[in-house]
C-alpha cells in the first residue's frame, strides 16, 4: 500500500490490499479495470462454470477463513476436474457482513492465493459487497479443454465400466461427526480417523490432476458432489443407460468402513450423502486399462465400481445381489 | 416439464421448469450438464466481468422480481459496453430464502428470459441455494471483443475530451426519493418526473449500443456505477492524467435540473450518488466528431463535459470557473 492510499475508497483498499496480488494473469490488469480478459488459444473451448458457498449452509461460521476459501474454490475446480478441463482462473462476488473484520479477510484471500497457485487459476476480478446476510462466496471458474473434448455426462454406453476417485461418503460422515460430537465414540474410531472424517468435510481434495485421464478416456463424467447414488443416476439419466453397481466395491476409507461397521445405516449416509467431490465416470471397456493406468501416474486412486447397462435406472445391489433401496438418494437445498 | 419430475429433486425441478428454457447457446448443454462451453472464434478475446445485487442492499425486497432479474444482469451488461465488449452470456448464482415462492421465480425467471433475449446474452449455467439471509444474485457475464481492443480505464491522454452518456443523477435522486416520499413534492416534481426518477434507480438502461463506438473511437472508457465524480477519478488515476470538467455541462434530466433548481445540495447527489450506468470515456480530439456521429447512430445521446490535462487530480468547476468541493466522491460499501 502506497501514499495514494487516502485518495482510495475503502472498497478500493479492500481490493488492493487483499486481492490485487492474486490477480497475477496479465489479463487481469491487477483488478484496476472494470473488467479483464482472456485470449484462448485458437482451437481452445472454455468451459464455464459457477458455484456459491454460503456461511451457515455449505460450512460452518467458524470455520477458519484459509479453508472456507480453498472450499469456494475447490467445489468449483471439481467441476472442471471432472469435464477434462485444465484450470484458466476465476472470478470471485464477495458478500461481506459488517462484522467481518480484516483478520478474517486476511485470512481468506491467503487460503485463495494459495490454491489459485496450487491449481494454476489466478483470479481475474471480483465484487465486494456488504449484506445483512451470512458471507456468500460466489465462484464462477475458466477452464480450457481442446476444441470438443469436454467431458459430458452424456455419453455413457452399455458395456461401459463404472469408476469412481478416492473414497466416498467420508464428508457426509465427518459433517454427521460435527453435528452429534458423540458419534466418534459410538462408532469408535481412533483420533485420526475422526480427524479424517473432519477434514474431509471441511477441505475437498479435488481430482484436477485426473482431468487428462479423464479426457483421454472416458466416455462421461460428473464430479460426486451431492452423493454418489443421485450424482450417478443423474449421469445415467443424461446418458439414457441403466448400470449395476456393486455397493461392496464403492471404496471406502478405513473410517468410512468402521463407522459403517458400528452403524449400518451409515453405509446409506456414505452413498447418498454430500461434499465428496470426487469423480464417477465411465470407460468403455477397451479404454479401462489405459484409464488405470493414466489414474495411477496422475496418483489418482480409482475403483471400478459396476457397469452401464441399457435401459433406464440405477441399481446398487449388496454382495448378494440384492438392490439396495435408499430414503433419498442425494443432497438437495429444495 | 414431463412424467420424468417424481425422479428429480426438487433443485432440478426448479432448474428445469425456471432456467433451461433460457439456456439457448448450444454449449450451455441445456443446463443438464456439470460446465457448459463456449468456443470463441479465433483472433477473440473473452471479457469478464462480475457482479452481485442484494435484496436490502441494491434492491428493496418489495421490487418486482421481473426488474430485480434485469437489473442483475444490467449493471454486468454496462460494463461490457464500456469495454467496448459484446455480450456473450451469463453464469447465475442464486441464494434464496425459505420464503422466495414461485411466483417470485417465474417472474425472476421471466425478467432475466427477456433481457437475454434483448441483449443476446443467453444463460450458460447457474447454481441455486437456499440463504438464511436476504436474495443475493450474482452474475458472471462473459463478452467478446476482437484481440487486444478492449477499451481500459487506463488509455487517457491529455487533450482528450470527456464524453458522458445519457444523463447522470436520475438514479440517486429516484433513491432519495424513494427513501424519502416527500422529496416529490419539496422538488415540485411532475408525476412524469417521479416516474421517471423512480424508474431510472429501479432499473438501469445500460448502453450496449455504444459499445462499437467506443471500440472504434475512445482512449479510455468506464460506466459509471458508483458516482460520476469517484468514477471518472479512478479512470484518470488508471490513466495517469489530470481533468477539467464543467459540471453545467453534465447532462441531467428535466427530472433531475427540476431537483437541482429546488435543492441545490442535489447537484452534488446527483454528480457523486450511484447506480447510473451510464459510460465517461474520453476520446482524443481528432476522433471526437466521429464518435459523435457513431454514437448518433447508435441512438445514445453524449455529451462533451470536459478535457484531460497533465498532471493528477479531476477537477469539477462551476460556471465561475470555481473548482466544486464534494464531501464524498462516490458511493462505497465499505
Amino acid at each position: 500500500m502506497n501514499a495514494d492510499d487516502d485518495k482510495l475508497s475503502a472498497e478500493d483498499r479492500l481490493i488492493a490490499r487483499y486481492f490485487a496480488p492474486l490477480a497475477t494473469h496479465p489479463g487481469a490488469l491487477g483488478l484496476s479495470d472494470d473488467a479483464a480478459f482472456i485470449k484462448p488459444p485458437p482451437g481452445t473451448d472454455v468451459v464455464l462454470k459457477t458455484d456459491a458457498i454460503i456461511g451457515g449452509v455449505h460450512f460452518f461460521a467458524e470455520d477458519d477463513a484459509h479453508d472456507v476459501a480453498r472450499k469456494a474454490l475447490r467445489v468449483n475446480l471439481s467441476d472442471l476436474a471432472a469435464k477434462g478441463a485444465k484450470p484458466i482462473g476465476f472470478l470471485l462476488s464477495l458478500a461481506l457482513p459488517k462484522e467481518t473484520g480484516g483478520d478474517w479477510l486476511a485470512a481468506f484471500a491467503q487460503g485463495l492465493r494459495d490454491d489459485a497457485e496450487a491449481y494454476g487459476c489466478p483470479l481475474f476480478g471480483g465484487d465486494t459487497d456488504r449484506t445483512p446476510g451470512p458471507i456468500t462466496i460466489s465462484i464462477a471458474m475458466f477452464g480450457s479443454v481442446p476444441e470438443g473434448t469436454m467431458v459430458r455426462r452424456a455419453g455413457a454406453r452399455p458395456g461401459d465400466r463404472v469408476f469412481v476417485s478416492g473414497s466416498i461418503g467420508d464428508a457426509a460422515l465427518g459433517l454427521a461427526m460435527r453435528k452429534n460430537t458423540n458419534l466418534g465414540a459410538t462408532w469408535k474410531l481412533s483420533e485420526a480417523q475422526r480427524q479424517h472424517l473432519a477434514s474431509r468435510y471441511l477441505l475437498p481434495q479435488p481430482r484436477n490432476a485426473l482431468a487428462e485421464a479423464l479426457r483421454m478416456h472416458a466416455s462421461a463424467a460428473m464430479d460426486v458432489s451431492d452423493g454418489l447414488v443421485g450424482d450417478f443416476t443423474k449421469l445415467c439419466r443424461a446418458s439414457k443407460v441403466a448400470a449395476e453397481i456393486a455397493a461392496a466395491c464403492v471404496p471406502l476409507s478405513d473410517a468410512a468402513k468402521a463407522a459403517v461397521a458400528a452403524e449400518p445405516a451409515m453405509l446409506e449416509t456414505a452413498l447418498t450423502g454430500g461434499d465428496d467431490f470426487e469423480i464417477v465416470c465411465t470407460v468403455p471397456v477397451a479404454k479401462a486399462e489405459a484409464f488405470r493406468a493414466a489414474a495411477k501416474t496422475a496418483n489418482v486412486a480409482v475403483a471400478e465400481i459396476g457397469e452401464i447397462k441399457a435401459g433406464e435406472g440405477v441399481r446398487f445391489v449388496d454382495s448378494h445381489g440384492q438392490a439396495l433401496a435408499f430414503k433419498r438418494t442425494s443432497f438437495s437445498h429444495f
